[in-house]
């Protein structure tokens, strides 16, 4: 114990001396509290929604994210909680996610490039490049480092019926399963699933593919990432022929969930709205609209429909990782309240 | 049956009609033998090694990685298998590790930036940065979406003794362990440990922590991640009391392991030569250099001779993600071979 009787000298055998302050080895301290702040540094607890959140959607606004830390701060935080942040009041013009991105760090790079506009257009390489449905998903999950974070902002939106964005707490939704029809969501958690993408855009072309369930646990049982995209699953399902039928049943039942009222929230973006994300744990979508939604046109003649100029509908996205977010919080708590511990 | 015999025309419930041709059914009939396939396809299977793989280091000639896709796939196929690929014959200028990635892919960013400069200086963000030795290690075990793989690129070499290059299989010495040690390997398993690193570097102030084993394996036990870096061990330790001793006593069995001659290979890198490198997978280090090695001399010292110009080594490094590099490896074996099925 050193003079001052607030730290501890150590000799060790290799003639190193090491003086240790109590305080430092408090904070070290091998018990569940010690370990509780911790993990608290490194994972904030996830707070499950389901659609009663509509009433208070956790939101934030533009200009504040701009100029206040504190803000900033706040918005990160509820992000890492409830999966799920509205953002209003940012101006309706391209380029604004990157000025978030670079807020929080930078953006996640995929073979979409760095920001991607969701327009229809003719020949698309991506469903979301179409003015019929989207149904509920989470975004490349043909990625092993599937990105975390997404923004998605409204530039213009479409002015007739339709077009309104679904969101789903789904691992809330993989919760409940878990507790209402456990054999689904075993089904669901052990299944192996193929994911697949392939084509060509910014980047060049294209061959993903990756093989894991619908929902993702850990050692611990925890699930850590949702699988949820009927486009992108493969038509190779490669399992026992006698695991397809309940897994088809178990993924309707997860379906029907994810997209019932009593789970997911639906509403119109206004332009200058920017949703943000998180994409190992939300699913999202957006209903049909245009000729599209009124007529129920095919395929071909919606990309006729599309070179028309008649539907207006823009929105502009980018992704970051969770590794960034949750450093960018983990500085402004340091810088801002003191609270972690180095 | 269809008129030719060659497919299965379906109606469905619904009214709609779909015709399958034999072919495409066959390459997804439920069998183990369509399952392998496929699997190759996703991720080829590893080679394991240890240090007898020095008489034959797998290797590529830059100049033909840049001009022939041929060239190209068989270094991109030989990396996944082996983890390790020694390039030779690049310019010995900056840029070439870019040049090379963009033949793959993309650079994936980390706190670091893109490309990033290894060189002796004061002050540094990064232990790397030091001429001491670098123990064996894998980088950014903080990071949940660590790098996959990692090139780096001798521009300058020192010419004195010492800064010779270390690689290890740490999947295969981790395998081993696993036989001769089952008791160590569960530890190292089972036990969470804190990963950390913390300061300020390209892209402004960074606070990263992450909890994982220091051998992360999936549902089926498959090792997929190696996590080993002694200064990026956090100080904190968020496990129960009783779990410390043990987990030290397997790290350091390991760690004799990782840097025995039986596993790890030892050379010194010439101007041009790039290593390619599974960061999920290998570990690397480097012997001291300069006044540091001849001397023995102190943190302080090392740094004002980093001022002095005496010692001159630049390494340079940059990160693509196995996402890319896979996909790289499918589209090119798709065009050059046609062997994988979409």
């Amino acid at each position: 114990v050193t003079g001052e009787g607030e730290g501890v000298e150590v000799k060790w055998e290799d003639g190193h001396t090491g003086t240790y302050p109590a305080h430092w080895l408090h904070q070290r301290t091998f018990n569940n509290a010690t370990r509780r702040t911790r993990h608290q540094l490194i994972r904030m607890e996830r707070k499950y929604w389901d659609s009663c959140l509509l009433k208070d959607v956790p939101h934030a606004y533009f200009p504040d994210l701009m100029t206040s830390d504190a803000a900033l701060l706040t918005w990160l935080e509820t992000l890492e909680e409830y999966g799920f942040v509205v953002i209003r009041e940012a101006p309706a013009e391209e380029g604004q996610v990157r000025r978030l991105t670079e807020r929080v760090a930078f953006v996640k790079k995929t073979h979409y490039g760095e920001e991607f506009s969701v327009v229809a257009k003719p020949d698309p390489s991506n469903v979301a490049y179409l003015s019929g449905p989207l149904q509920l998903h989470a975004d490349l999950p043909y990625y092993i480092y599937k990105p975390g974070v997404q923004l998605i902002h409204c530039i213009h939106q479409y002015e007739g019926e339709g077009a309104e964005s679904q969101v789903t707490d789904a691992v809330k939704v993989a919760r409940d399963l878990s507790q209402s029809h456990p054999h689904h969501y075993h089904a669901l958690t052990t299944t192996p699933v193929d994911w697949w993408d392939v084509g060509s855009d910014k980047t060049g072309p294209f061959f993903k593919v990756l093989r894991l369930p619908m929902i993702c646990t850990d050692a611990d049982g925890e699930i850590i990432r949702i699988n949820v995209s009927q486009p992108q699953r493969d038509s190779h399902f490669s399992v026992d022929v006698d695991m397809v039928a309940p897994w088809y049943k178990a993924m309707l039942v997860y379906h029907a969930m994810l997209t019932h009222p009593k789970y997911c929230i639906q509403f119109k973006m206004a332009p200058g709205m920017i949703l943000s994300l998180d994409n190992l744990r939300m699913v999202h979508g957006r209903t049909a609209y245009g000729q599209q939604k009124q007529r129920g046109e095919s395929a071909g003649q919606q990309q006729q429909e599309s070179r028309s100029d008649k539907v207006k509908r823009h929105v502009e996205g980018c992704y970051i990782d969770w590794d960034e977010v949750r450093s960018r919080r983990r500085v402004l708590q340091y810088q801002l309240t003191s609270s972690p511990t180095c």
